[in-house]
């Protein structure tokens, strides 16, 4: 390749002029780009890769950031931000107060509507469009999508509307088979049937539809999309495009290669950058879900679209009808689960807090106002790290807790989230239990002990002393309780908190009656969370001790490093350290 | 008529022996003891008379309660109950600890799964049909869903996952071409086309489909549904039916005899029971939207699917562009008005507080981390009375105060209503607003005053007095006003909080250095709810007090008339004169 062409790009009206080779030499460069970066950064590979020439093609033919676009979930726009004027600020992508990578309205004006969680594009864009016609402006208006989150209920309501109206919106439907994982369901093997009964599906909803069209042959992208400029309507262009498209060992690892961490960008060798002999939490709920499921015939497992993210793989393979992936679907994965807690099994739901936001009707109506066995296991409850704002998931506190019949649990490390599920399984729960854990790793070599059935419901002492008790709700055991190692020559008392609801009151009272100084810290927003929680039941039992709350303010957090973030929160063991000084000093 | 027929029967097997001229009898009685209860005791009329002819055919032909039965939404189900043991309990139909008007799997073996929110039939018979397959037993599950909640998003989510399954579950698509409201969207005209392509929208999600079929014809659907019962798999039935069928006020009036209240049993004719001068909250919403939709063209509302419940009708027929009825589509309506803010409009996003709950991860991240101006109406927020447990609006505080930069206010009045409604109309908001006003009446003879800007985030002070401070929420402020009068030799301070976030930091120092008891009331649940922000706020600012925290405790609230509820809650004028002479002499 001889001159880049990437280099001289700040924006699309740089390319708008550009020949038909230049142009494929743009969507290669483009396509390396990407792959360097991700190699380096880490971040969201395979879904960029699939639409480098729909990227080019868009905002040649288009003129964005006039004409609208958005991305759904928007973890392909990598090659949107790179061409729209971001590609220096790559180096600091998915880092603390660098880039993000989702599509972020504050970032650039050609990010029309921030995403990162799936299927909402449609209804952004129409109602971007409906507003527009007020105006009698008919701007096309773009939405990407692909198959896996078309078939998520929202799109469909989208969709459903959609048809009604006579919003100018193209409606691009990335068809490559694939969520994070496989796509399932039934609507993902109908596309791959001929133009004709997909086109008669589309006309279901009174929309139009053109396609399929191979989605890497830039000239044939470049031409359907200039024709369909001059469309006016609410309409569906269908493309397939493949998933790590030009990255082979992208192509070939298409699950791995969505988010691939570090690796070599000529082969694909990933570098290893994890504690061998630590477990992720995922994995805890997976291999012991595993374990379980050969003792027990009641149990099921459910989870909407993240089987990998999740540590199911194995379980779905070793029990295929027993351990189920519904696709984008939370509201249908709750109630289904409920429908199997009253058929008298015990489902394990499987779902990501941030997305549990989804389903809040449905945990509260179809679980716990019928007190249905359902477990959750809320699979990376606190902060995520680089996926950021999105993606954290720190609000699930607040809606679970308000629930009457919810019992909430946060384990404090592997072993009990073990003990938990175990004693869990050995008869069906007599209401709803909600397990919360954080994404990522474990701290204990050994976790993997026979099992015992545990009390669900009882907070631990974990160190006595009389200065100043410090109460921490899960995971945050381990930096208090380091941070109590550091500051040792102080007489400072560490309680496991253990369970969110109920709270152990026995545990409580005795906290409350010998301690005039209390924290307590969570991995959680502060408003409504744990610690609010806390002092419900202080100010209800008459104890009137002033409590500082440790947590997430009443902020967005943002994108970085997981342990940078929790330094600026104040929740690393040098903060803590930090913290409780000032506390003992006052 | 001669003898009843309906007088003898207690469950289906009383009726399985019936010829089928006793049956169209049964049908027919079973329509006028429809008619009659609900003359006297109020509730839903049209859905169930409309399914009549189903209702016996389904308990006719399938041996219920061994074979699952769900009823979506559930307010079609008072026929359903009536044949299931339950005839002599109507006469408390939907009264305190009577019988709800929904299915309950507490009330009857026959309620497979409660019902309330719809288009969840789907998904819970489908995880009872995959469990019973898991134990070798292909029983037939039922679910009759409607027109409109099957275009609803969750549904879609679970026909898409039914579709790659061999479970065995029959659906009942009862198609009226109406939900409360007609019925609206893209599928709905569909389901009027022909056979054929009806047929291949359901192909499309690899479900066998029979029909259409006259769902008023009983000879008819006995051999339809006898024939289904012999299939397996997965599949849809279309029936046709007439919303309100064999009462000819019902039949013409849709809409209205949805939920009548009292009338009389031959005309239909209402009983107006209504004050003549005060005015619903709901209408305070539409009324005050059509005044100052005429002023600001840039004002957009959004309705899912109750345009008639939230005051919406003059409006939509007034800007028909402009106010939308989306369908039951909560997320959809939330993200299309964060669209509309995103491109510069206002919208008023109407929702009963119960619906939101639907919405949650869409008014978080579509709105509220985007700061968008988007201005939610929660409707029905507290108790509702007579629909129940799945209805009441008691869980919205917790999960919209933890959002950051959600402002979150609870008018006292119909006027302060209209201010805020005015005032927020005047320019976009800088971000997300919430507006929470309960189901009913007003207090107030004169609401209609002229418009002016109001402070949305400042308390007022509607006495003053040094025994015991009472901070109010919202249209509490009416019955703690009332008590205050009658306990008048007392000196009560009573404050209305007016703003739940942020909460107003001036009154609140005055409150807490002022007084030494203090009482917070609200129409919520207390975890997590408006006096859980008071305690977290005395909290972080140093203030020790005990306060005391009236509200919704941590227990599912059953149906009944509203003001019986209360009482029971301790929220009406005397039982909070009770409370608050406890207080005082404490």
């Amino acid at each position: 390749m001889g001159q880049s062409l990437l280099a001289t790009i700040s924006q699309p009206s740089d390319f708008r002029s550009f020949d038909m080779p230049a142009l494929v030499q743009l969507a290669d460069e483009l396509r390396l780009a990407i792959i360097e970066i991700v190699a380096k950064r880490e971040g969201h590979l395979g879904a960029s890769l699939g639409v480098v020439e729909l990227t080019v093609a868009l905002h040649y033919v288009f003129e964005t950031p006039e004409v609208p676009l958005i991305w759904d979930v928007g973890h392909q726009a990598y090659g949107h931000k790179i061409l729209t004027g971001r590609r220096k600020d790559f180096d600091r992508l998915r880092q603390w107060e660098g880039i993000s990578g989702f599509p972020k309205r504050e970032e650039s004006p050609y990010d029309t509507f921030g995403t990162g969680h799936s299927s909402t594009s449609l209804s952004a864009i129409l109602g971007m469009a409906l507003a527009a016609q007020r105006l009698g402006d008919d701007r096309p208006h773009l939405a990407v999508i692909g198959d896996a989150s078309i078939a998520s209920g929202m799109a469909f309501e989208a969709l459903n509307h959609l048809g009604t109206t006579q919003a100018n919106v193209l409606i691009i439907l990335n068809d490559n088979a694939m969520g994070i994982d496989p796509s399932v369901g039934a609507l993902k093997s109908f596309f791959q049937k001929e133009k004709g009964d997909i086109a008669q599906f589309f006309a279901a909803l009174n929309l139009a539809y053109e396609g399929p069209v191979d989605g890497h042959d830039l000239p044939l992208l470049l031409s359907t999309l200039a024709t369909q400029k001059d469309k006016k309507g609410p309409r569906v262009l269908h493309i397939r495009t493949t998933k790590g498209k030009g990255f082979p060992w992208a192509e070939q690892n298409q699950v791995q290669a969505h988010a691939p961490g570090k690796f070599d960008p000529l082969t694909g060798k990933l570098n290893p950058a994890t504690p061998d002999q630590q477990v992720k939490f995922q994995d805890v709920v997976g291999k012991t879900l595993e374990e379980l499921f050969t003792k027990n015939n009641t149990l099921m497992a459910i989870t909407p679209a993240m089987p990998t993210g999740s540590g199911l793989v194995n379980l779905m393979r070793a029990f295929p009808d027993r351990c189920l992936d519904v696709g984008i679907a939370e509201q249908h994965a709750v109630t289904l689960a409920a429908g199997m807690a009253a058929a008298g099994f015990t489902p394990f739901c499987v779902i990501y807090a941030t997305f549990l936001q989804r389903a809040l009707d449905q945990v509260m109506h179809d679980v716990a106002l019928q007190n249905l066995g359902v477990v959750f296991c809320i699979d990376r409850a606190g902060l995520v790290g680089h996926d950021g704002a999105t993606h954290h998931g720190l609000y699930d506190l607040p809606f679970l807790r308000s629930l009457p019949n919810m019992t909430l649990l946060a384990p404090r490390d592997e072993l009990q989230l073990r003990q938990q599920l175990y004693t869990l399984s050995q008869q069906p729960p007599a209401g709803p239990v909600a397990i919360r854990y954080p994404r990522g790793y474990g701290v204990l070599a050994d976790w993997e002990l026979p099992f015992e059935e545990v009390s669900l419901t009882q907070g631990t002492c974990l160190r006595a002393g009389n200065e100043l008790a410090i109460l921490s709700v899960g995971t945050l055991a381990t930096p208090v309780a380091e941070a109590c190692n550091v500051l040792e020559r102080h007489a400072l008392a560490h309680y496991d908190l253990g369970c969110i609801k109920p709270l152990d009151a026995n545990l409580l009272h005795h906290v409350f009656s010998a301690h005039k100084k209390i924290l307590v810290v969570e991995e959680n927003c502060l408003v409504g969370g744990a610690g609010s929680a806390v002092l419900e039941w202080a100010n209800s039992h008459g104890y009137t001790q002033t409590i500082t709350l440790l947590g997430i303010p009443d902020v967005y957090v943002g994108h970085g490093a997981t342990q940078v973030i929790k330094q600026n929160m104040g929740l690393t063991t040098t903060a803590l350290i930090d913290k409780i000084r000032t506390l003992l000093t006052r």
